[in-house]
């Protein structure tokens, strides 16, 4: 029964996420949404993303947060167009709420959209919102059978970046693991490894995300 | 019609957890239910505890996770009754699962059931398992707003095990902002500091458990 009423919601979803994929094409946008656990560093990694991607593409963001808009504030800053989306509890972010969000952006003033999603391995990877890619954020503290553990957002992940790789020399984490498990879920995806404290890895993955936005916009 | 939705699957998961209490009372059983984020320490705080626990009570597991066993196979040393949820990609365990579960466990050779829910903060902490307890476990690389982003589950807990403590030196954590929100939203929840790596806190919170557990079994 569960499953049923799981059928029916994934067809709403699936058909909005139809209309928001004309919408994008419709403006000529790009849009990334970020999915990881809570407090793998995707709002410090946006905060870090935001200071050079903003060099070459307009940007408009939409924040997703279970109970508070702290990480959309944290955002504020960089004076971008931000809708902040308060789910009351739901533990992703779907399709009706990103059209709804898409509709208070000035989108023909735009080049990318960035979703934040909400703090969550496990359901966010299960709604296709139409965007154009998944990004994973996967931490070095959360351990290395992340992979193996919570295999389809490593399977629809477009990239995946390993943050916080500053804490190797203080965590249990096994690369081998951890790339083997990569490899045998999705053998092509791109693993950045990243620290916000250090700056490692950074120019890497902006210049990734710079070169898949531009593909899009082509 | 997404909320009417999870208003029936929430009427027909209590009315299971009712059930599920009436067999817990009957077979005179004490029910803890671990919730964390995915890579909080769980499992290795699960490892530690149930050294400990096995000495005072007859203990059994019921082991959730999306896709693996993994977790329950780390536990299969202790040699304990354990039942392998593996919800297939559901984000966390509901109340017909568990009582599932318990009829695959000796319930009258048990004092004690520990659950460890499938890792997510925000869809566990909804659903009534017909528990005595939920354990929230945090962990330091997680960051300290994690009460403030998600607190449903540190309202519901009945201790909350902030862990991985000796990580303190490597991140940024604010004690106060931490402590500040719990006692915002839960004022009398007791909170346990623990590192699995030193072993610091471990006896404090093992101590709480049987303490805990003693008065459920009185």
């Amino acid at each position: 029964m569960i499953i049923e009423m799981n059928q029916n919601i994934m067809e709403s979803n699936n058909s909005r996420a139809e209309e928001i994929r004309k919408i994008l094409e419709k403006n000529r946008l790009a849009m990334i949404n970020f999915i990881s656990s809570p407090g793998s560093g995707k709002t410090s990694l946006l905060e870090k993303t935001l200071e050079k991607l903003t060099e070459d593409f307009r940007t408009g963001l939409i924040e997703g947060d279970v109970n508070t808009s702290r990480d959309a504030r944290r955002l504020e800053r960089f004076g971008l167009p931000i809708t902040a989306v308060n789910t009351r509890g739901a533990c992703h972010l779907n399709s009706a709420i990103i059209l709804k969000a898409l509709g208070e952006l000035p989108l023909n003033e735009l080049d990318c959209i960035i979703i934040e999603n909400v703090g969550n391995l496990v359901c966010p990877s299960e709604f296709d919102l139409g965007e154009h890619a998944k990004i994973a954020v996967s931490s070095v503290p959360e351990g290395d059978d992340k992979p193996q553990k919570y295999p389809l957002l490593f399977r629809e992940a477009k990239c995946l970046i390993l943050n916080k790789i500053d804490l190797l020399p203080h965590v249990p984490f096994d690369r081998n693991i951890f790339y083997r498990d990569i490899e045998n879920l999705n053998p092509k995806l791109p693993v950045i490894e990243t620290s916000c404290t250090t700056g490692e890895g950074m120019d890497t993955w902006v210049e990734w995300l710079k070169a898949f936005i531009t593909a899009v916009l082509k």
